[in-house]
């Protein structure tokens, strides 16, 4: 389990604010982060965009991307957490968007989730298919990962 | 407790979308709100403000009522509120901003909240001082509380 004290406090060393743009997750990943007492210092703000209207609106997705790709993608990851970056005070972002479930659509399985990650080095994204576990299991193991991207960003 | 499927039914009932606005509780509300399968025909979005600077940039908090009131107030609730509203295509919006603790600040107390709802019929807000019980039980009573808002004003 990755320490959310632990993201916060290479967020301070590094000196960036961190911003979440969350889809599937619907903000657990920043209540996670701000479960942490002082954690004012260093989270600056959350995107929750669940609807596509949202992504757009909020963090500038392009409504032809999610033609092109639809909203889980690597595509719109990367756009999610740009987006983040680029509408924040904040020097690192890390976005997600994915089949909670249960149930997959658009062609696409319960359990994958694409992942963002935006700070002054650029975008990197990745998929993680966590497989049928369940609309619970599916969004903690979705935060458990996004807090160790981040951590692995910061460090 | 308020299950977080009768409001989601309730506003499908209303016709409306909801929309969350979060200071002290970081995206714990939406969190709760989809954690519900097929949440997104009910949940729009959230602004997770947890800075200043996100309450003025996502939603047009007003700088002077920040210096006046300070940022757990009610004035700044229905600011939130009304901000999330139209800031959004939700048709009812819940706002919270309060103290988490540990500790209090700006001489208001650990476990003070204030909430806001906003819809079409206008803007009510409401203080509660949860009192000293701790960061995590502050913040899940006042997930439970803006809950029990949503259902009253959607029922």
């Amino acid at each position: 389990m990755t320490d959310p004290a632990e993201v916060l406090a290479l967020a301070r060393t590094r000196g960036v604010m961190i911003a979440t743009a969350e889809s599937c997750t619907g903000g657990l990943i920043i209540g996670r982060l701000t479960d942490v007492p002082g954690s004012s210092d260093a989270v600056d703000r959350g995107f929750v965009t669940y609807s596509n209207a949202a992504k757009i609106q909020m963090l500038g997705i392009r409504p032809e991307t999610l033609d092109a790709h639809g909203a889980v993608s690597e595509e719109i990851a990367a756009e999610m957490a740009s987006g983040a970056l680029a509408n924040s005070q904040a020097g690192i972002a890390v976005a997600v968007t994915g089949i909670a479930g249960p149930g997959g659509s658009e062609h696409k399985p319960e359990g994958r989730v694409c992942f963002g990650i935006a700070d002054s080095r650029g975008v990197r994204t990745e998929t993680v298919e966590f497989g049928p576990l369940g609309r619970a299991q599916v969004r903690a193991a979705t935060v458990e990962h996004a807090l160790s991207l981040l951590k692995a960003a910061l460090a």
